[in-house]
C-alpha cells in the first residue's frame, strides 16, 4: 500500500481492518497482510475504481466474515438485498419490462383487431408513446392485464423467455440481458463467495425476473422477491396449473419492500443496495436492525457511458436517499468516477 | 439382497433401478452394486421399515439422481415441500400452534382483566376448552388477534422462542419440538443429501415455525413458506419495525398451498409430502408437472405410539386423499407399519 493522502482517506473508512501508511515494498519483499486484502479486492471488484466507495463495502465484509470480532456475523444471517431497476441493470429510456409488455402488444395484436382503435394499445402499435402515456396509470394497468394475465404460470415464463432472447435495447441495440451492471455482477459474486445469500428485491414482477435471473445474476428464482398479480388454481384435463388474473396482488416498493421481504425470508437482511426512493424503506429497514448494517444506493452520474438522473426524474427519482444518505451511514456510488466499467464486455 | 417374495415385490416398485432377485452372497464376495444401495438407504432411513413405502422413496430418488437416465432432475429443480402439523410433527390433540396461542392468553393475562369475563379468553383461562371452541372460528380469530398481532416481528420471533423452551405436549410430557417424526427428520436430510432443496408449506403461521424450524428440522426461516398476517411498516424513535396487524394476509392451506409455492419458490416442485386434504391440492400440482414426480401421505394408524385418524377427524381430515392415491400414484404411508420409530429418542 502506497503512503499517500488517498491511503490514509482510504483507512480512515475502513471500520474493521487496521492499515497504516507504508512506505512501497521491496519488490522481493514479502506482501504485508494488508496488502494481499487490497490485491485480492481488486480481483474480485476489478470494475470499481480504488476508492472510499470499494473500501466501505470491503471493509464491512471484511468485518462480518472476520470470526471472533465483534463485528462477524455467523453465515446465516449474511443475506444481501439488491433492488433490481437501476441499482442491477439499466431502467431507461424506460423499465424493461414494459418493452417486454409493449413488445407483447404487438405481438398478440394479430389476435385482438379491435386494438387497432382502443388506446393504450392503439398508441403502442403506431408507435404513439405520447398517447400510450396520456392514459396514465390506467393504460399501464390495461397493458398489464393484457399482456401479463390471462395465461398459466408456466406459458407466462414462456413467452418471457422468448422475449429475452430476440429483443433488443433501443440505444445500445443489445439484449436488455446484457445491460446488467458489471461493477454489480462482482458485488454479488464477491459477497456470495463470503457466505452471503444474495437476493433480488424488485417492484418489478418476480415471475418477469425469474425467468433470466438465475443465468444473468446467478440468483435463483426462489430468491428473487417482486411484485405479483394474482393466480387461480385450476385443473384442466386433470392437469393442474396456476393462471395468471389481471388483479394485483402485491405492490413490492417503498413500504412493500421490508413487507416482502419479511414474508419471503422471515428475517432483516444486513446488506442492502438500491438506486431510488422506492428502496428507501428497504434500506431503512435493514440498517436499524442491531449488529453490523450496510447500505449503498447506486446514483446515476454518467450520463456518457450510461444516464445521469435523480430528483427530477420520472423513473428511478432520487431525492430524500440523496438529502440522507450521509447522516444515515450509507454508501453513495458515484456511477461516474466509481465505475471503471458499466456493462459487460459485448459477447462475440 | 435376499432373494425372496418380499425382494420381488420390492424390486416391482422400483422404478427405475434395476434389480433382481439374488442368492445370498459369499461374505468375502464384493457386494453387487444393488445390495450397496439397499444398505446405504437403509442407513440413511433407518426409522422406515423394509418395504413398499421405503422402496418407492428412494426409488425416486435414485431416478432423479441418476446422471444420463431418462428420469435424471437437475439439481436446482430438486426441490421438495413438506406440509408441518401432522407430517412433520404431531397435530393432536390440537395444533401445537394453538397451544402456543393458548399458553400465551395465560401468559398475558394480568395484563388484561376483562377476559376474565370475556370469551373466549374466559374458557382458555378457566381450562373450559367447550366454552372456548363453542364460538367457532370466531373465537380462533379472536385468540389468534390477541396472541399474535399488536408487537413487533421481532418480539413476537421471541415470544415463540420463549415458549418453546418451557412448554410441554400433555399426553407425552415433551418438548413439542421433540415430537417431530423421526422417519421425517431422515427423509429430510436423505433429500438434502441428494441435491434437494426441502421447504415447509405449511397451514400454520410461516414466521412462528421459522423460530425453530432450522433447528429442529434442518430448514432455514426463508425456506418456510405458511399463513401469514399483515404487518405493518413503521418508524419509532428513528428505528423501522414491522408491526404485526391482527389480520389475515394469507392462508397458505388447499389452494393456498400451491399459491403460496409459487409466490415463494416461483417454480413447481418435484416431490410434496402431506397428511390431510388441505394438502390435496399442493400434491396434485406437485406431481402433475412434467417428469418425475412424487407425492406422498402420512396415514395416521398408530394409536397406541401416536394417534390414528383419517375421515371423521376434525384435526387433519384425510378423505379425498385416501380415496384417490392409488390412482394417482401417490405413496401413502401406513404410520404403524411403515415406521419403526416415531420421535427422536428423547434427550437425557
Amino acid at each position: 500500500m502506497i503512503a499517500s493522502r488517498r491511503s490514509l482517506v482510504l483507512c480512515a473508512v475502513l471500520v474493521v481492518s487496521s492499515c497504516t501508511a507504508q512506505a512501497p515494498q521491496e519488490a522481493s519483499a514479502p506482501p504485508p497482510a494488508e496488502s494481499r486484502v487490497a490485491v485480492s479486492t481488486a480481483a474480485a471488484l476489478p470494475s470499481w475504481n480504488d476508492g472510499k466507495t470499494r473500501a466501505a463495502l470491503v471493509s464491512f465484509v471484511q468485518g462480518v466474515t472476520a470470526e471472533g470480532k465483534d463485528t462477524f456475523v455467523p453465515a446465516s444471517d449474511r443475506i444481501a438485498v439488491f433492488d433490481n431497476d437501476g441499482t442491477l441493470w439499466t431502467e431507461q429510456p424506460m423499465y424493461f419490462q414494459l418493452a417486454f409488455a409493449l413488445d407483447r402488444v404487438k405481438a398478440l395484436a394479430p389476435s385482438h383487431p379491435e386494438w387497432k382503435s382502443t388506446q393504450p394499445f392503439k398508441g403502442v402499435l403506431e408507435g404513439d408513446m405520447k398517447a400510450v402515456l396520456a392514459g396514465g396509470e390506467r393504460s399501464v394497468a390495461a397493458l398489464m392485464a393484457a399482456t401479463h394475465a390471462g395465461m398459466t404460470t408456466e406459458d407466462f415464463s414462456t413467452a418471457v423467455a422468448a422475449w429475452v432472447k430476440t429483443a433488443r435495447h433501443p440505444r445500445f441495440n443489445r439484449p436488455y440481458t446484457e445491460l446488467v451492471y458489471q461493477p454489480m455482477l462482482e458485488v454479488l459474486a464477491y459477497l456470495r463467495s463470503n457466505g452471503f445469500k444474495t437476493y433480488i428485491v424488485s417492484g418489478g414482477g418476480a415471475d418477469f425476473m425469474r425467468v433470466f435471473a438465475e443465468q444473468v445474476y446467478g440468483i435463483p428464482p426462489e430468491q428473487v422477491i417482486g411484485s405479483r398479480i394474482k393466480v387461480q388454481y385450476t385443473v384442466r384435463d386433470g392437469k393442474a396449473e396456476l393462471f395468471r388474473l389481471p388483479e394485483i396482488e402485491f405492490v413490492d416498493d417503498k413500504e412493500g419492500k421490508p413487507i416482502g421481504i419479511n414474508a419471503a425470508i422471515g428475517r432483516r437482511p444486513i446488506m442492502a443496495f438500491g438506486n431510488s426512493d422506492g428502496d428507501f424503506q428497504m434500506l431503512e429497514w435493514t440498517t436499524s436492525g442491531q449488529g453490523p448494517r450496510f447500505g449503498l444506493i447506486v446514483h446515476h452520474t454518467d450520463a456518457e457511458r450510461e444516464w445521469a438522473y435523480d430528483r427530477d426524474s420520472h423513473i428511478g427519482q432520487l431525492s430524500r436517499g440523496l438529502d440522507e444518505a450521509q447522516a444515515r451511514g450509507w454508501t453513495v456510488v458515484d456511477m461516474k468516477n466509481d465505475w471503471n466499467a458499466i456493462y459487460p464486455v459485448p459477447k462475440p
